[in-house]
Formats: structure tokens, C-alpha cells, sequence
């Protein structure tokens, strides 16, 4: 739950409004620029300027102070870049850390590469250590260690403790604000320690039970401590087999049981039995959401997250990789193409014809491509199970490749009144259809076994093949029957 | 917190190993079944695969008693048809509906298919009003009726209440399980009433304040009855303006809110401002991932959900529609190449070269589709910002038509030693990466304007538009400067 603003009925629209309130007042203030550039002789208009100016900007001030950080994140998200930047250097020093913390990875560049050091430093150092563990990649390494000083020991322990552990396990998003009770404790006592406190962590669906030792016990679930008998003991209520993780554990299998189990928040104990952190929801939705697009973007031939007002100059090299890839690949399906240049210099029609076989084998391989993505992502597909589904696509691939071959051949030889020439067609696409088939499972599988993540250029090099052997097929047919 | 098998340290994996138990049972019981298919004859044997295959069921029974439904869930996703259709029979009726509420949509209909009504009415009585609401498209409506006379007039109003709002609306996905208090109680009082009950609904984190009306006042987190005095009223203890939604609300923008403010549940109110319903995380993260996953499939151009291992009957059909509109599109693009037989009978390099130009414009505008669709799923691109963001892409799109013109240009001079020819490659590259920018933007946000989704064959369409557009700027301009 979070206080914002008092509305007569607050709702997710708002955070839209409230873009909409900013552009307004970037617009009044771009006005009074224009204005004055058109005269900018006049010592007048300079005062003028000034003022106006200024009273926009603390306007914008104030707006942002009764905004919530993840609120300001998106209106940043929005903004085109000049806007962005102007909205971002009216930001308090005590919100702009949480504002970094919210806004994506690329968006995050843009607004740290504004900053002078001291200032991002300021900015971090009013954040926790749980925080900072997030932020670390986006910043350099000697900002990171003049941030470490403003740390106490315990804190810059767990900093380094959590950065070790790579971005995708668990160890390097588990948070520390744990609280602990012991076995032995009755309810009463546990209430009247929690009364001690002013808040609980955010997320705090239960507690964690751990010895003298700090071996984990169990979990007591908050509502156990509301609905029992102040007179029980810890160790009656306690679930001593919750579903808990290693700091070492995949975050994208945690992720998954977060979601299959419907967890708030979970232990996290490395290899001794130890309580050495606390995975939440928060978190592990956060992720999804970053996965899910990564793998959306990646599956298009984006290289990584893209700011969408990113300068043109950072969004073109973002997407040269995959471009460059694509040249390649499309040099050698036309070299495909090249080797049979003389039988379409005798019958043009298939060079017509032939971007439909390679065009269809494509989309339908794409359509292989996705499912088998999302099934791995899922961890659905298995070693016992990859069979079946390469029968079942080579069947759904031979289906479509009789339909859809058919029709084409149809279609060549009602355009060409030249059976054969439909017959070659028709056979072309079936083949090349299974070839898609095979390779839309093929590829994101042999993607996954080499550790790489399967979206990742899959939709590219899927093409490369149905494209090239697409018309590589279509042309050597033709060559063999219809010359 | 879920009661997992006691293992000494469960970790996610475990799941994967359930699979694999549950595939050598499996294997066990074809091993057996192809036995005695090669003695028919002989009465002994049949005995023996009674009792062998009784054996294997019973111990498949039981493994299936000590699993989570959504760890069934997930190993019936994960298996062929056939054994999955073999464990879907052997699981006890009171597990079977919580399985179905947890597995996909697709998997969902081949296990209904299966079942008579008797056994389905059967297992759909066993779950609450909520679970039923979640379930109900599955079935049909003769079912649904059926079901509903098992339910008390309550719960049947609310589920008729719920399934009144289509399914992207918050009231869709709303629960009934709501604690509420009343300003003027006490904590203790609170507390009191709290421990005659034996557990708080699931992801409960604070209860709704609500007047003798039912008019919604403000919610109570649940730590605020931890921490404080027992003797404080509710009114000094509540929050009176946190995040709410209303019935009528999109769930897309509820589940970024969610995101946002990182809310574990949260009220929801009708018009009037009383207390209808709640929503909470799990349901929220479970929306997330359907509508990630769907995304990434659509723009694949599949229709819709499709299981792994559908029949393959199943699986053709639900790829039909965007094949289909696939090959009218290629049928159309082709006929811009065959407006240019004549040109292309003089040059054959040009049907060589013309793939080049096409494919890279295709992937080109992909990669701007995607940013564009995932921008309007987080809500950043508003009337206000795009034409910020077409100039940035046009401005992309002309920095790579340059560079990969260039490219091209240079790669066609040195292959055919023809100048004049790299020219009107390099310069056909340059307008067909221009128009797939521009494409890119406009497609996505056509769908958008029409109140489609997107994601919903942006990438079929673009690819049509880079690939006609393409073949006929690179011919025409070959026409016009090279015969």
C-alpha cells in the first residue's frame, strides 16, 4: 500500500494524467523560450524570462515531490530525451535514487550519463544496500566504491556479498531485511518484540524461524501469530517444509515458483542450512516483466533493452548487430539465388514466384520458433519429451506444406497456364516447409544447450535457412524438371 | 507457503525431478503393455499385465496425491498427448479441478475433452466461486449451469456478478474473499475476532475498513495490528487514500499498477464507492504472464494459446488464419516482381539482388515494431510524444539505409562490376529502410487505435509492405535507370 495523493477516486489512470499535467508545463515553459529567443535583445524580456522560467520550474518541482518514484519513472520513460532531461534536473536529491532504481536499464543510462559524480553519489548514497545491489551494474566501478564508504560495515558486506552471485540467481536479488524468531519463543513474546518496531520489510507474509546458529528452522506465517493463542509456542505453528532456495539457484526457476505456488516472500539458504536472505515478490515480478520483453525485443533482433527516445545514433548501433547478421545471411540465400541465374534468365516467372516458397517457409518456421521459446522458458521441453514435438511439427509441417502447396501451385498455374511449373512449386513448398519445421525446433533448442538464450536470433538465423533453401529448392527443381 | 513433500532441502528443481519419476512410470507401464501385446494368446499373461498395470496405476495414484496442483499442472504441459491423457485418468476427483485452474488454456481443452459431464460437474463442485469464475470459458454453458445449482445463492450471484465483465477487466479477476472492519473497533477487537477464525484468505496483507453501508473507508495492513497499541482505534491506524480499482478498469493497467507500487492486493470499488471486491498478486502475476507469452506468440502469427504437444490437426488450424493472410500478402508482393519480368529477363542479377533489399527491410522494421508494441504496453507512447518517436525512427532508418546501402552497393559493384547498378541498390535500400520505419510505428499504432492488440500480426503486415514495397522501389528504379 502506498500513500499517493489524496483523489476523490484514485486509479491506475492517474499516473497517465499526471504525464499529461508535466507535458503541459514543459509546453508553457518551451513557449516563454521561443518567446524570448525571438527578442533577445531586449533586457526585458531576459527579466521576464527569468521569472516565468523560474516559476515553472519549481511548479515542476512541486509536481514531482507529490509523485510517487515508480510514477516519475514512467513520466521519465515517456519523455522524449530533451524533455527527460529537463524534468530529471528538477529532481530532489532524495528522490533520484528511488527514480533510478524504477526506470528501466536504458532509460537509467540516459539519466546517469547527466550526472556529475558527486551528484549521482549524493543521489545513491541515500539509498539501502538492497538498492544499491540493483543499481551496481548501472554505475561505474570507482562510483560504486566511493558509495561503498558512505556505508556501514555490515551493509558494505552485504553489498559485495550479493554482487558476487551473477545477475540471473537468486543470490544476487535476495534482500536482508529478514526477521527471525526462535523455536522456543511463545506468540506474546513475538508480538510484543514486533511492537519494538515502526514498520515491518515491505512484502512480510511470514517470519523466519532459525536456531542460536542461524541454521533456518522454518517459516511462521504472519497470520499464525494474529489467529492462535498468544500462549503457543513458535515451534507448534511453524511450517518447517516451505518451498525455499539457494543463493545459487536459477532466478528464472524461482521466478517460476513464485508464480506456481503463489509465494509473497521465501527463505534463502545456502549450502550449510544457513538463513542468508529473503526473496520477494516484488522482485521476482519484476523480473518476469524484464525477461518477458528482453525476450520480445531479442526475438525481433534487438542486441538489449532500448530506451524508445534513445539518440538515433545509440538506437541505430543497438540494432546493427542483428542487421549485420541479417546482410550476411541475406548475401548468401541470393548467392542461393546467383547459382541458378541462367534457368530464370529462360523462365522469369520464378523469380517471381520465388519469394512466395521462402516467404511462407519463414512465417511458418517463426510459428515453430515461438512455441518451442515459450516451452523452454516454461521448462516444459525435456530430453524425453523433444521427439514427440519434432513428429508433431514435421506433422503439422508436412499438413500445411499439402495445403498451402496446392494453393500455390494452383495459383502458378492458373498465373503461367504451365502445369509443371505449378506441380514444382507446390512440390518446393512442401519441403521447404518440413525443412522449417525441423529447423524451428532445431534452433532455439541448440540456442538453449549452448547456454544462449533461445529468443536471441533464432527468428534471424530461422530465416537465413528458409530463405536460402527455399529458393535454393524451388530453383533446383525447376532446373531439374522444367528445363 | 505451500506443504511440500518434506525433502531434506526442496529447492525449485524438484519439480523437474516429479517429471522425470512420473515419465519412468510411464515407461515402466508401456514396457509392460508391449510385452504382453507380442503373447496375446496366452491367459497367463494377461493376468500378469492386470496386476502389473494395476501396480503401476496405484503408484502413479499415490505420486500424484503427494504433488501440488501446480506442479501437475506443469507436468501434464510437459507431456504428449497420450501420457498425458493416461495421468489426467488417474487423478482423484477432489485434485482435478485445482489441476485445470492451474494448467494453460490450451492443455485445459484437451483435458476437458476428455472427461464425461458427470466426472466434470463432479470436479468442478469442489472448488469456490472464484476458482469457478476462472474456469468458466473453458466449459459450456449446459456445464456451467449444472455447476451452479451445486453452489449456495452467494456464491452464485457473485459468480454470475464476476462473469458479467469481460476478461480484461478487473471485475473479471476480482475475489470475494474479503475481511473487512469497521473504523470504530479497537485493534484488540480486531485481533479477537481475527482468532476465531482458522486462516486469513490467501495473500491477505490488510483488511478493508468499510462503514454499516459497506461504503469503502480505507484498508488496515495487516503489521498495523502487530505493532501497535491494542488499545488504538482503527480510524487512527488505516490508510484512507491507497491504490484502488474499479470493477470496470482495464486489468492491463491495474497489473502495471501493481508493478508500480509493488501492492500484494488491493480493493476494489463499484462507482458508488462501495467495497465489491479484491485483487491480488498472484492473480496479477498469472495476467502478466498470459498476456507476455501471448504477445510474443501473436507476433509470431500464431492465433492464440497452443499446446506443445496439441494433435496435430489442432495445431495446423490455429496457425491457418496468419499463413493464410501470409500468402495473399506474398501472392500480392509477388506481383510487384512480376510487373518487372521484362527488366529482370534483361538483368538477371536483379532477381538475385532483390531478396537483399527486402529481407533487411523486414527485419529492419521488425525491430521498430517491436519498441513501438512494447511501448504501448507500458502505456509510454501518448498522442503527445509520436511523432518525437517517428522522427527518431525515420531518423534511425535513414543513419542504417545509408550505412547498409553503402554496403550493399559496394557488394553488388564488385560481384556484377556494374556501377550503375550498386547505385540503384544502395539507393533502394535507403528508401525501403525509410518506409519500414515508418511502418513500424504506424502499424502498431493502427492496431492500437482500432482497439486491437498490437502484437496481433503487426510483424505479417510489415513484412508484406517491406517486401512489395521493396521489390518495387529496387525493380522500378532499376527500369528507370538501367534499361
Amino acid at each position: 500500500m502506498i500513500d499517493s495523493a489524496a483523489h476523490p477516486r484514485p486509479s491506475p489512470y492517474r499516473v497517465e494524467d499526471h504525464l499529461r499535467q508535466i507535458l503541459k508545463l514543459l509546453e508553457k515553459h518551451r513557449l516563454v523560450e521561443t518567446l524570448v529567443d525571438r527578442d533577445r535583445a531586449s533586457p526585458r524580456h531576459e527579466l521576464i524570462e527569468s521569472l516565468v522560467h523560474r516559476q515553472h520550474l519549481v511548479e515542476l518541482q512541486l509536481k514531482l515531490r507529490s509523485l510517487h518514484p515508480a510514477d516519475i519513472a514512467y513520466i521519465l520513460e515517456a519523455l522524449p530525451l530533451e524533455d527527460r532531461l529537463l524534468v530529471w534536473r528538477q529532481m530532489p536529491d532524495d528522490q533520484g535514487g528511488e527514480v533510478l532504481l524504477e526506470v528501466s536499464d536504458a532509460v537509467r543510462d540516459s539519466l546517469i550519463e547527466v550526472l556529475d559524480r558527486p551528484a549521482l553519489v549524493k543521489m545513491l548514497s541515500q539509498l539501502d544496500a538492497d538498492d544499491l545491489a540493483d543499481l551496481a551494474e548501472a554505475i561505474t566501478e570507482d562510483v560504486l566504491a566511493e558509495v561503498l564508504q558512505t556505508l556501514n560495515a555490515r551493509d558494505r558486506d552485504w553489498l559485495q556479498t550479493t554482487l558476487a552471485y551473477p545477475e540471473d540467481q537468486v543470490g544476487h536479488r535476495m534482500s536482508q531485511d529478514i526477521l527471525t524468531v526462535r523455536e522456543s519463543q511463545r506468540v506474546e513474546q513475538v508480538l510484543w518484540l514486533l511492537r519494538g518496531r515502526e514498520e515491518l520489510p515491505p512484502n512480510t507474509d511470514c517470519l523466519f524461524v532459525v536456531d542460536a546458529r542461524h541454521l533456518f528452522k522454518g517459516v511462521l506465517p504472519l497470520p499464525a501469530l494474529l489467529l492462535n493463542d498468544p500462549q503457543k509456542h513458535i515451534a507448534e505453528l511453524m511450517i518447517t517444509n516451505p518451498v525455499l532456495f539457494g543463493p545459487t539457484d536459477n532466478a528464472d526457476e524461482a521466478a517460476r515458483a513464485f508464480e506456481r505456488y503463489d509465494l509473497i516472500s521465501a527463505p534463502v539458504i545456502n549450502d550449510r542450512g544457513k538463513l542468508v536472505g529473503r526473496l520477494t515478490v516484488d522482485e521476482v515480478m519484476d523480473y518476469i516483466r524484464e525477461e518477458s520483453e528482453e525476450d520480445v525485443l531479442n526475438m525481433a533482433g534487438l542486441r538489449g533493452d532500448e530506451d524508445l527516445f534513445a539518440p538515433i545514433w545509440d538506437s541505430a548501433r543497438n540494432r546493427w548487430l542483428w542487421l549485420g547478421v541479417n546482410l550476411c545471411t541475406a548475401f548468401i540465400a541470393s548467392r542461393a539465388i546467383g547459382l541458378f541465374e541462367n534457368a530464370i534468365a529462360q523462365i522469369v516467372a520464378l523469380a517471381t514466384l520465388m519469394p512466395i516458397i521462402a516467404g511462407i517457409g519463414g512465417n511458418s518456421g517463426n510459428q515453430t520458433t515461438a512455441l518451442v521459446v515459450r516451452g523452454l522458458a516454461l521448462g516444459e521441453i525435456t530430453p524425453e519429451n523433444t521427439w514427440h514435438l519434432v513428429f508433431k511439427e514435421l506433422g503439422v509441417g508436412l499438413l500445411n506444406g499439402l495445403v498451402w502447396g496446392v494453393t500455390v501451385g494452383l495459383f502458378a498455374y492458373l498465373l503461367y497456364w504451365n502445369l509443371p511449373l505449378g506441380e514444382v512449386m507446390a512440390a518446393a513448398m512442401v519441403l521447404n516447409l518440413l525443412l522449417a519445421a525441423l529447423m524451428g525446433v532445431a534452433i532455439p533448442l541448440t540456442l538453449h544447450h549452448l547456454g544462449r538464450d533461445p529468443a536471441m536470433g533464432s527468428s534471424v538465423l530461422l530465416t537465413f535457412i528458409t530463405d536460402g533453401m527455399g529458393f535454393f529448392i524451388f530453383l533446383g527443381l525447376a532446373t531439374v524438371f522444367l528445363l
